[in-house]
């Protein structure tokens, strides 16, 4: 996909960068993990520095020093992941700032005002993201997701009375009538690919019915929203195979905060070309480092006199320095023991190598399912890479 | 100086990693600010992740992937700076672990066998770091100095029936004693260098007795230690231009812990050739960027808005990325501004790229000092430094 600030291969994977920063990691360094595209967060930014002061500083580009391609999202997921906090109506999300508790009122019109202000390459539609399954009903939040989203499940749809495919209704609604609100408001169509979303919950009619209304809206790409935020790993395949496939062949497609590499592997089958997800960032901070075979904890008593790199034959700068042009000791790597020695001793280094080595770790992985999808050897894809056949849902050594 | 990692020129400025990292730094990045050599502390890596383990990794330099010069200090000068949780006698000194509480004898014997089995290029001699003044006399604690040295100095100064002249003397003739045991156990001799540390506090007479006591005994290099822990920068220039010349002229010359741009013109006018200092690393983390002309609090309202770099014209990579071949968006650095935010949002980065501005101050002041022992222009050389000579003790924008 071109745009304003180059291209990128799909199907692609963008880091998350919240705040104007990948969390730890330079951005050339983010570069060199083989990173084409980023990701911000519109409501992060809207609170702190102002999208008036990223303006003035000439953009989000400018801002963090990033000269590829970057995605703002639209701050309608946060309404969702922040539920305790904020209230939704037809208009829009009263917010409440996690930066100084002020009320923060984000409508469609002012969403794509910042983004437009924010200057991304591509920007998102403000869309209204229900809970995707009903636990008043028995359905279960999958025990993989962070326990600020089982809060926000258990918050809303445990609520006396609550009826859950009414509130997927509310939402197909609302994200229909506010795209057109956020199309209507897009000032800079010109640079800035406007993308609708997509909800419906684990509902597959309502999935066809949003796909139906969104798409009616002439745009230039599609997102898959609402996916992986609570449900199981098979509602959430069958969500994205029933969904994907439904979307305009000749526009890319994009499923939000999606995931795992058993998740990723799926949609791309399925047909999406695009995937955000802060597990490589948020997990590496956590010395959580992913690996083929799965996830390693680098705090386990195993790895304290282990000489090994993250990954034997990986070649991200923390496995292998000395390939990156990296100034090292003879036959030094950063090996497990000393990270695991980084994460107690609290030294930032940690998480920066495991997260330049998760980073890599899902460049790799993307750059492996381009090429498989020319070969079509997905037996082989298998053998290369066994966590995303797996399973389980975090496969931890 | 030639080690059996390489060479350093002199004088040389060593970053501290007190852990087995420069904080936030990739050790290539490291080198890349100009660093020849570092320093480690032995206190810190006998508590975690101790000795044994690194000796079994092969050594600091492979542990911590650095395959230059390296040097750690004995741990002497944390029973002084940790003087309010251990016990100082003739035989050594008992600490509390920082890391379990646990008690840790440490005497001279064993914080040479320690730095057998780090392997350091070069070692220092446990020593007995006096507290520099008299409280109880009248004299005061330099406003610079950090609270922690403040208080230890406070606490062992204030005691009843204190007596400064006779604590200065244990701590010669404990030194004197004590390097006699180091030299004794040093079992690496071929490899390792050990320096022998002089003390004396701010007097002269003092200073005087230990370089004769200390230069007795025959070694690599000597150091001048006990300087910079909280008397007035008159004390310090009037100790080291007193000190240095004393050393041998043919032997290395090392100022433990110093310090300020001032004090280092200082002494390597009176001929010392290696310092250490915490300075970039630790006002890095803070927000605080050293200049040509001063230190600038980049928290400061003031830069809120500010577009330039730390330090218009600086060749490090925070403020010239291109010049370091980083990949950067067009025309775009690391802001003023930028960095202001990033510390609000209390994002890695900042002082990651503060951090590295800092470390390459430093570098360039010791390269454009060793130029300037060439030319002997210290007149130009003041108007490239004006930071040198303020009579200020920081001088903050």
């Amino acid at each position: 996909m071109t745009t304003p600030h180059g291209s990128f291969d799909t199907p692609a994977f963008m880091p998350v960068g919240t705040k104007g920063t990948v969390k730890g990691i330079l951005p050339h360094l983010v570069k060199e993990t083989g990173a084409q595209i980023l990701l911000n967060n519109t409501y992060h930014l809207l609170l702190r520095p102002g999208p008036e002061w990223i303006q003035r500083r000439g953009g989000v580009h400018k801002f963090m020093n990033w000269g590829g391609p970057i995605l703002t999202d639209s701050g309608g997921y946060q309404a969702f992941s922040l539920a305790e906090t904020n209230k939704i109506d037809d208009e829009g999300v009263t917010f409440k700032s996690i930066v100084d508790g002020s009320s923060v009122r984000m409508k469609p019109e002012n969403s794509i005002e910042t983004q437009n202000q924010l200057g991304a390459d591509i920007i998102m539609a403000f869309d209204d993201c229900p809970p995707p399954v009903d636990v008043t009903a028995g359905a279960g939040v999958d025990e993989t997701q962070t326990a600020r989203r089982e809060a926000a499940i258990r918050r809303d749809t445990g609520k006396k009375g609550y009826d859950h495919n009414k509130r997927l209704d509310i939402a197909l609604d609302r994200t229909a009538k506010w795209l057109e609100r956020c199309k209507a408001s897009h000032a800079r169509s010109d640079e800035q690919a406007l993308f609708g979303i997509t909800q419906g919950g684990s509902d597959l009619d309502r999935r066809s019915k949003s796909v139906e209304q969104v798409c009616n809206v002439e745009l230039p790409g599609y997102a898959i929203g609402g996916v992986a935020v609570g449900e199981s790993t098979e509602d959430i395949a069958k969500v994205v195979e029933h969904t994907a496939p439904l979307l305009p062949l000749n526009k890319p497609r994009y499923l939000m905060g999606v995931g795992y590499e058993r998740d990723i592997v799926m949609a791309v089958r399925a047909g999406v070309d695009m995937f955000d997800c802060v597990l490589p960032t948020r997990n590496g901070r956590n010395a959580n480092a992913f690996t083929a075979s799965g996830q390693i904890r680098l705090r386990n008593a195993k790895y304290a006199e282990d000489d090994l790199p993250i990954e034997p034959g990986c070649d991200c700068p923390a496995c292998n320095p000395a390939s990156h042009g990296w100034l090292t000791c003879a036959g030094g790597t950063f090996s497990r023991g000393y990270l695991r020695h980084l994460f107690y001793a609290e030294e930032m280094l940690g998480p920066i190598l495991v997260t330049l080595h998760n980073l890599r770790h899902f460049q790799r992985f993307m750059s492996d399912l381009r090429t498989t999808i020319q070969t079509g050897d997905w037996g082989g894809f298998g053998v290369r890479w066994p966590v995303a056949s797996s399973k389980a849902p975090e496969n931890r050594g």
